[in-house]
């Protein structure tokens, strides 16, 4: 089975790929990072903050959107793009793995996951199909099929398991989605922990169903860097070139590097919003702590070349201060300056790649980030 | 005495006023309202977009920001402007207020006021000298003299001994402020709670020892609105009209405008922020609280007439949605709505006083919010 292909492949370099994947909201640059706006929002961001950041794309979570507002409801109101007023390309997750994580009395069964929800208590059933048609009410650009994600480490029987029935919930997404209309896309996910031969099958499995986009999902879970890269290597030589590559919830600017470095397309975490309601900031030389004292009294920006206003702008003693005292401004400040740095990041990639120069951009950025922030003063 | 003028009346209509404040961080148009922006920061807006919804000057509270992150320290930043990046005209009050109604162990003499931090117990005496000294260090454009504030209703003996302790703290607070650099300003503040003749006593008193402008205090600390617009038609009659007047922590558009039509110019408070914060609307319709469940399914906007983006583009459905969900992006968007309407409001009055049109704009606005919000669907 094949699926129309919205993907174009604009340039290589070595494994580094960059793209452009055509949505009916918009073009989406890859390498891309998606970030997380969970419910409907980004935490501490306006869209319009995101847009000028440099996004292209954002993700909305499935689980906490079909609690509340509901996805009918969504769909009423015109879709999450119309709804959230984000307007742009949107993909959303599965709901599985937030079902795994935060709701209650969770069942899972061939046919589906039933679960109560966190907030009521109310009762729910999350199988393939209905996944993908709250998906489809939620109007997302890209859907991607329920799995069940397992945390590492884990038993390799209970690896394979779910690496099955992911690939038999990924068939059932598929018949599921075949009526929706053109341009929307749904992608498969291989599962199967840090196993290498369990993740080639179900990336060979997930091939053989034919999806328009292929992700790698349950790593990031706990497991070493290198075994996460390891089986990037493992999966992606399965994959068809001419298809969109997407490491969900990862993660580190380093985690992104070295797995664009193998081929990946696409990436989200909450990771830049997140730390960054904690004080942290992900800056060229590195992560920046500015609960640390150091920074009380210091004039300076995080990095007086970014290109990102507040960046460049903020004193790091305001910034400090914003964070100790527990001001709403340092979380939104940090959190734009985060995924500012983020996007600068993948803008950086997309253009060494185009460029040939993927391996000196690569080495000149762990380099950056090798040799910390600037001198206290 | 007197003290030079920086305050240039424009235009007349009535009792009502409009005019510009030079200040050493630039020109305040009046009737003005400041957003209060407690510790360095508007809660849940970014300085930008309190510049765009056309506020001119901002309020920063000398006792959070004595304490925390500490005068000498934003001295040796650059002052609160720099500090911040807000780089426009901003008012500090005295910290005596917060004393009263934050601080832990307070303690009244005729010198001063000592106290706890609420932070971390920390020992500090608060007298009038050491307030401007607070507030030259924090290079605010006006300060306030050191009052005390009584909470209504009190005793008139109280009311009296906290007005006459506060008319002794004025000339203190005037003598402490006299090397300060030419353009800085001091408001000294009437007290004498719901008392006309105390009221009045304290006006004259605070006259005769001569400020850059003049506030009234000490009023929508539980008072009925109709006690406080009285009180103002005792005081400003006795204030010379030259000088700008401010009401100090007031309050409802409704309130504003009412003052407004009683010859005040400069107001505060936390309400457009803090009632946004808790899922409140201000709108040309009134109040709107966006909790309610009749905006679930909405997808029109607060007002599609305003003229600030997010009033005029936010769908209902999305904005309750995001107060239900306690999202961070809830209360920031109705902070700036909140904001901008209120800006907009003075706007508006300053526009309508310059015609000569005060009367009518007054009417229309009032005959506005008492016609209610638009028919749910």
């Amino acid at each position: 089975m094949t699926s129309a292909n919205y993907f174009e492949l604009l340039g290589r370099d070595g494994a580094a790929r960059s793209g452009r994947l055509t949505t009916p909201h918009g073009v989406v640059r890859t390498p891309a990072f998606m970030p997380v706006g969970t419910s409907g929002a980004m935490k501490g961001m306006h869209w319009r903050e995101v847009r000028d950041a440099g996004a292209d794309i954002v993700l909305g979570n499935t689980y906490h959107l079909m609690l509340r507002p509901g996805a009918e409801r969504i769909a009423a109101l015109g879709g999450l793009q119309t709804f959230t007023g984000w307007n742009g390309p949107m993909l959303t997750d599965s709901g599985g793995f937030q079902v795994m994580s935060l709701a209650q009395l969770r069942k899972l069964s061939e046919h589906a996951v039933t679960f109560r929800s966190h907030i009521d208590g109310t009762s729910y059933e999350l199988s393939p199909e209905r996944s993908i048609e709250v998906q489809r009410l939620l109007g997302s650009d890209i859907a991607m099929q329920l799995d069940e994600c397992v945390r590492l480490p884990a038993e390799r029987s209970d690896i394979e398991r779910a690496m099955q029935l992911s690939l038999r919930w990924g068939e059932r997404s598929k018949r599921a989605f075949e009526s929706a209309a053109s341009g929307y896309m749904l992608f498969g996910i291989a599962q199967g922990g840090d196993v290498p031969e369990l993740r080639r099958a179900s990336a060979r499995g997930m091939v053989d169903t034919g999806f328009h986009g292929y992700a790698i999902g349950g790593l990031a879970v706990g497991e070493p860097q290198a075994v996460m890269l390891a089986m990037i290597e493992e999966v992606v030589p399965i994959l068809p070139s001419d298809r969109p590559r997407y490491l969900m919830g990862v993660g580190t600017p380093e985690d992104i590097l070295e797995a664009v470095a193998r081929g990946i397309d696409m990436f989200d975490c909450v990771m830049p919003t997140r730390n960054g309601r904690h004080g942290m900031a992900f800056t060229r030389f590195g992560p920046v702590n500015l609960q640390n004292a150091r920074h009380s009294d210091d004039p300076r920006p995080i990095d007086e070349e970014s290109s990102w206003p507040s960046t460049r702008s903020c004193a790091r003693a305001y910034l400090h201060h914003l964070v100790k005292a527990g001001e709403t401004l340092g979380a939104m400040l940090l959190s734009e300056v985060n995924i500012a740095y983020y996007q600068d990041l993948m803008r950086g990639i997309r253009e060494a790649i185009s460029q040939g120069a993927f391996a000196q951009f690569r080495e000149r950025t762990r380099a950056d980030w090798a040799r910390g922030d600037i001198t206290p003063r």
